[in-house]
């Protein structure tokens, strides 16, 4: 038989066994998280109408999209969650409560060039909240207190969440005069980190012809630092002078104020007024979230405030918050750096039962009792070596081997092996199922970051 | 500006909140159910190259399936979880245990003719054991043990695993001298109960031209009924005369002995000699999944014993036995049927919060208790009238509404409103928590069935 070679598409992420057990914890702690603070999930398809999704006009990620045609229809691959979000809330809404609250893990799709921790199938991990008319500014800082939560929960500590405010830029270029600008400026300015000031003020000022003058303004302004309130004070000298500004200032003050009602802590989140966000799409509160040790990463997890979710497909005003953690290449880069905590059990089991006997029932009964204590079990029944069956066990991690052979079916016993420690003991079921409980608490944190 | 109307195409399923609830509820189980036998979660790729998604040539199927190409790529979407678990199996070959123990849940594509309740977009929950060279027949019987686990868990009691095997089958063929019509034969055969005896004998004499005395003894075994031991019985008299039928009865004796260890009763498996299931792929044991009230709705779930999952990848001789659950269609007859269980949970949280002070610390740490106990909380700080918040609770259902005050914040207190009886009282934190979490005990029983 002429065979094909299997191979996975570059761009595409495909995982081995332990890896992927990681990456379902990971799944697990955000599926858990956001339900806990009352987010509802949604699941949309996958391919959509190409008009639907593209109603909006792509830009630049309309080069990247999967588009095709299955028999007079025209079809695209969603390349994000937002835009499903929009078209859904827009085409429910009466049936929706608001503010409707729903969080959405799925794959998205970009035909990005090919590179080294670049993925053409990559799992985003939404949360949002939209308001039907009006959206209170609590949930602005909601949002970045889940994500605190969150990632703590995985092991994360040493991050920031990056908050500014779109309408306190805005503001403060409309002091400039440069409201015209805006846009221009915010591009350059949210290259700051990686271009440095001298390359972000050429720019301004040879191609964007901005006086010298008022790029020194920006420039001041985006290295303003120092803790919230430092900055908060900084701040001071601008109002009073543009109504945008001080819209912004009060958002961003209260913002800062909640989450430290939130109990988050200072050090994971700080006022900054270098993050812009590229999109338009933002109105009010942006985000950024960098990994401390590994600021060349970039961010994590991003989003912001807008004031009109579907204006594409309705006429009803929905102002939201959200935020998107970019899943996959996350765990990319965790496992790049080393930081997928390898104490996280990621056998496939916690006990492998190794039946010595034709009749299965004992064994079976007791991998059922340990079921029922909420253990993974496997029953081993292959006509293998003995050495060939403690290697399945050990290669996989298996932690427990349990031992079911005629002496312990008549003594109604079972013998267990500890594979961590060597030992090996033969006692009653009951006994058993608390010894193996009692060695698999394994731990949620994912991430492990190095001393 | 100009609108786009918002639409979901036709023939992919996209569910209101309450509903997903209900959905991800069943993949939970599914999730949790699989993990306890000891299955690894697997995650493949969506887009896979055509080349490799139909090596082995798509048949039927290949009329289906989504392909297109983006730049030099000839691409297709998968069509169902196997092919994938083959390409992933050769390809991972030496970095795998075996037997390899895989469970996969995931959406798939087929571009079927639309119609209602036929879906182009659904998803599969797979489990599949692949063994290296030899795989022990008592995984034939654990696989339908774990779905007779998996839908009792959901709720489902009325449902039939039916059991049969090929090598049964083709080697009573064999026997009537009909070796090289024994396809032809299984897949008329597997249409008896939608067309009945008569029709399926006249396919056979008309259009295969089989003798009709033959065909008598065809439909006389097909007939053979009673429990699985009177079953058995009936069969003893082929005995001996076909090395395939003895190999085929022995296996099936097996796994009906194994199936009573895994403690499934006998009202929910059957050996059942109708069954062929129309892919040759399978070799010996072979499943379908009835609801013994809705026997019209054919197969939920359906699967058996293939001799080699990958040969068109790799040489290596890989036998599996396995079984799928078409999930997004078995969701959708509950549906239909009125088979959904709205006892289950599907308010977005257990509490809703209404903070009445402008300070919400009280609140949020409050409901940072709540949630460190488990329960699903919201904070509502929206600007609106006191019956709006009560009706966005009453809305969803979400059954508990905790009011925090000045006095409840002066008191350190909160007052609690259980929204299905009524009743309202004032308490201290740690009460309120304990109340909440008494009150919200869901059932995990997604289906219910009618009396």
């Amino acid at each position: 038989m002429e065979r094909v070679k299997p191979r996975t598409l570059s761009g595409f992420m495909e995982l081995l066994p332990q890896r992927q057990m990681q990456f379902e914890k990971m799944l697990e702690i955000l599926r858990s998280t956001y339900s806990r603070y009352g987010f509802t999930p949604l699941d949309t398809p996958v391919i959509e109408s190409a008009e639907v999704l593209l109603a909006k006009g792509g830009g630049e990620t309309e080069k990247q999209i999967y588009r095709f045609t299955k028999g007079d229809s025209d079809l695209a691959l969603r390349f994000d969650l937002t835009v499903p979000l929009a078209k859904y809330v827009a085409e429910y809404y009466g049936q929706l409560s608001f503010p409707f609250r729903r969080y959405q893990i799925g794959k998205v799709y970009r035909g990005e060039r090919a590179q080294r921790g670049r993925f053409r199938e990559f799992y985003q991990a939404d949360i949002d909240v939209i308001g039907d008319g009006k959206l209170d500014i609590s949930n602005d800082a909601e949002i970045p207190a889940i994500i605190y939560d969150t990632f703590r929960a995985m092991g994360l500590e040493r991050f920031v969440i990056r908050v500014n405010n779109r309408r306190l830029l805005n503001g403060f270029y409309g002091i400039l005069g440069l409201t015209e600008k805006s846009g221009a400026i915010m591009r350059t300015v949210d290259k700051l980190e990686k271009i440095g000031p001298d390359k972000v003020r050429a720019i301004l000022v040879e191609d964007e012809g901005i006086e010298p003058g008022s790029v020194d303004e920006v420039l001041g302004f985006t290295s303003i630092t120092g803790s919230n309130s430092e900055v908060f004070a900084q701040l001071e000298r601008w109002v009073g002078k543009n109504e945008l500004f001080d819209q912004g200032l009060e958002e961003l003050k209260t913002v800062a104020r909640y989450l430290d009602s939130f109990g988050v802590p200072e050090e994971n989140f700080r006022v900054d007024l270098t993050i812009a966000r590229g999109l338009d799409y933002y109105t009010g509160t942006v985000y950024e979230t960098a990994m401390l040790d590994h600021p060349e990463i970039g961010s994590i997890c991003s989003g912001g405030r807008y004031d009109n979710l579907a204006e594409y497909y309705t006429d009803k005003q929905l102002p939201g918050v959200g935020i998107s953690i970019g899943l996959t290449r996350l765990f990319y880069v965790l496992e790049e750096q080393g930081y997928l905590n390898d104490d996280v059990i990621t056998a496939p089991a916690d006990a492998l039962i190794l039946p010595m006997t034709e009749d299965l029932s004992f064994a079976i009964a007791f991998a059922a009792r340990l079921r029922g204590g909420g253990l993974r079990v496997q029953v081993y029944n292959e006509a293998k070596k003995f050495k060939a069956k403690m290697n399945y066990a050990d290669k996989q991690k298996i932690p427990y081997v349990v031992f079911i052979g005629e002496d312990e079916v008549k003594a109604g016993q079972v013998s267990v092996k500890d594979m961590r420690s060597g030992d090996q003991k033969t006692m009653d079921p009951a006994e058993a199922v608390e010894l193996i409980a009692g060695g698999v608490q394994s731990t949620a944190r994912v991430i492990r970051e190095k001393a």
